[in-house]
């Protein structure tokens, strides 16, 4: 019959690789597509895939900013698609603002008397918006110099060219070459001060932009593959991307916690994907149900080590 | 001490609302919940509001394209915010294409030979976006005479006035002057057709203007009241609409399946929108369990029964 | 190809069971679930099908009390396997003690020292417990004097029958002769009072007479039918009374919030069951995903309607 | 203001406490959850805490016995209670039976013509529930000779004290003294050998002598904890023994992919155990959502790696 689940073991001083070796090893429930996800991530790796990670969600403020930094600067993905608000918190943090642990079972109209916003618990000072708007508003003037017009990914790569910070993810892909799409850009606070800035000056983010850079990355991309934390736009923009393209994705991983019943394309499983054409037939592909935030990190402590 | 949980107590021939009614003399668990949205939804019709209706997910291909022009057309409805999937297969329908019923479990690999994708248990034969093609093209060339140039909703609202058919959401929004908002336009089919028409036309979906629409509409709002079936773009840009506002939400409906703890805006609570500003410290909210395919035809069901 | 989805029209005054119906043409999501399973239901009944009722959780104290009556009482059920949660305060209601409607958002220490216990939304107030003490120990001296080792049923259907509540599922159970299991009686209040009483007088609740009767009855049920309300130990005692019977369930209904991928009977599929033999190859079963409290209601509002 | 999310950075050949660490200076999201639970479980085995384990689902054949064992061997768990399926499974392999690794989306009916039964992505062979049966009846010959009537944990610790199998943690548990409690024995496949055994000869499982041990081991215990790996009857059992005890838990650390909303206890927060006095009023505690066969393991390879 099928392979014997080999149950966990433990040890001291156990490292995450060996630990995720283990879980592949019995193979079944969540642990074991967490291996899975890992054992993907690899090969693509190996194969010289070109990859394209879509970042759903507030991953920044949630702590995983210098991850997306690593595997940016370390090769692990070559396109970004994300929300407004992972570009906005990593921008915030590198105009020297910061994010700050707090509750999530606490009386928000207390916080907002004290001028804190809250993202389930973590905690964003006031002030910070302050800081961003001051700091985004001359950038936006620098940046459109070089024409008014312009993909969101184009809109990113100048900004993040512009930045200091080492541990912005936006700044490592502008200088890494890695483009990072963000066709919601709108809808963010990013996108409300590039809306004060348009209502004095010429600045246009054109959508359809996108669609062409990402339709022409994913036809020209070698054995591709997809790295799915989260649902939303980042997961369905990247899809989409290869119902133009002669092939599609060899490879794709999923860390989510939403559901398909509701029909939802951010729930949705990897096979339906397969009866859209985004996905090959024959790829290898993992959905792991659980946070991007514990998830994640696991699989790429796992991949920085050499197997 | 409190009010008394009066158990639901049902009858042959029972009317949506009856059943409503005895939820919220139970008025707890999900039941309670649903209950209190309807209440909450009666009062803002009451009191005039300013209604917001952010329509996430596949809500169209999953059968509740009708129920959206119903609430358009009794003016349940202000302002419409919506994923480009919502759009798509409203257009679909509309230009004579059709969505069948299928199965969730399934291999995929044989639907995508038998030429059918799927969307959780909605099955979508291939013919109608080669139909889709056909009709979208030659209307973009038309609607573009007006301007090349436009917020997402002016883009929908041209499309919208040219449909023919009376069950389509976006004819009856365009006809009835309800703003029908798609932040997200690009990451859709519609958009990759948008942009396959403006490789050789101009054409250029200005998000910005999207905002500064939203960002007016909100401004002059009265009493205005969020419904929030999904989460998503939709349920962000609404709430977000409100950050420049002078004033803030005062009801606000949430119908999800998404979940607070991985700290993404789709399953955050209505309470931490609070901290933010963007729903009033004492506004009335209640956040909704549940597949809104369920939960939104009993809430209109009721709505549409006097009381 | 398969049928289309028809989309949901909603009109005034309308039934629970025509807001189903419409549901059941649309056919999709969990809409088409809900009709899915009523569906079955009317034909579980129809084929005069012995049916299996399971109930998790906390469906008492969250409203649906008197539609367990309901349907024990109008011939829906024949027999019934309940958590102790809903024995207890079923029987607190009988004994005259009440539940209130509360917050789920609250100090959960403050409520402690005004003597509430919080279920969810539900408040239970400290004195019920003790009316409940006073209540039961003088009902278990009586009720052992018919004999001191039983199985958790006929403990239950002793009770019952000693009840003069008409609005107690237990007592409707006794009275209709319709066993009601509760295999986990000790994981409950109504357990430490047994407990209590058993410190100083004879008192066996025999779990493995629990295990015979419904062997039992499973073995003589004809046409089988499952109706499960959550997971738990309900869920999987019902199923598991088909393994030593010589036939299986014919038609299965599901309605949980759990999942399958951490592999836990309470979230598994009810094809899962199908590979134990539990469920028939071609019994007609439906997982619908959605809190039971709004759910249940629903499907029998409309079988309490002619067709 | 608060404390900063400082973001996670990880290293090639980093160990799993030391990722924990990180996710603990993140603080935030699932991730700072997994960090506080390490921390607290930590804290409480520093201060000798009395450790009540609940272990629900089937964390047995989904690859976590040997953990099981370790954590018995280890000391770091002094009271075990657990579903039948989890003790079944393990004396499967006590026996000599195996759990394979299997798909989760595969034709069931096809499965059960194979003789194999399901769990999730878990295979299991028909023949080993006959090997089970052979095993299990005479050991139940040879263990109610000591006696016929006893609770489940005197049942269960008679049969580990007979295995031979060093990776069993029924047998570790018995070996040890830690007494492994399985409250809804009956609802299980060992309750159905259990039963079968009982017809021809005397053997009672009684639940109250449970509620008895549990009580006592409860009102005993020092500086109580409760790890809560999964919901259902374990997790009551083990919160309830304290409405009896003088004291409460001191320590309490849950994880659950199971919600609060619909009132079942398996998904509700430990804050609400508060309000009934099973958690101390300044307990530490933390809710982790997530599968426990991902989130467990990281934990007790932390806790094995000396600070």
């Amino acid at each position: 019959m099928e392979k014997r689940v080999e149950h966990i073991e433990l040890k001291p001083e156990m490292r995450v690789d060996e630990l995720v070796a283990a879980m592949g090893k019995s193979g079944v429930f969540s642990a074991g597509r967490v291996a899975k996800a890992v054992e993907i991530y690899r090969e693509m790796l190996e194969a010289k895939s070109t990859v394209f990670m879509g970042v759903g969600g507030a991953m920044v403020p949630g702590g995983l900013r210098r991850i997306l930094t690593q595997v940016i600067n370390k090769g692990l993905v070559n396109v970004l698609v994300t929300t407004g608000a992972n570009v906005t918190h990593d921008l915030i943090e590198a105009f020297g603002g910061y994010h700050a642990r707090g509750e999530a079972l606490v009386e928000d109209t207390k916080l907002r008397e004290r001028g804190i916003s809250r993202i389930f618990d973590v905690y964003v000072p006031q002030q910070v918006f302050e800081l961003f708007e001051d700091r985004i508003q001359p950038m936006l003037a620098e940046i459109t110099k070089e024409g008014a017009r312009m993909s969101s990914d184009e809109f990113l790569r100048r900004i993040g060219s512009r930045l200091d910070d080492e541990n912005s993810f936006v700044k490592a892909a502008a200088a890494k070459g890695v483009p990072v799409f963000c066709p919601a850009i709108a809808d963010s606070i990013l996108g409300l001060q590039a809306w004060l800035y348009s209502q004095e000056h010429e600045l246009c983010i054109d959508c359809l932009r996108d669609v062409r850079e990402a339709v022409e990355l994913a036809s020209n991309a070698k054995k591709p593959g997809a790295v799915l934390l989260g649902g939303g736009v980042p997961k369905n923009f990247i899809l989409q991307s290869m119902l133009l393209a002669p092939s599609a994705f060899k490879y794709a991983i999923q860390i989510t916690t939403d559901r398909p019943e509701h029909g939802g394309l951010s729930g949705a499983t990897l096979e339906e994907a397969k009866s859209w054409g985004k996905i090959e037939p024959d790829a290898k592909v993992v959905n792991v149900v659980g946070d991007a935030t514990v998830i994640f990190p696991i699989m790429v402590a796992s991949i920085l080590t050499k197997k």
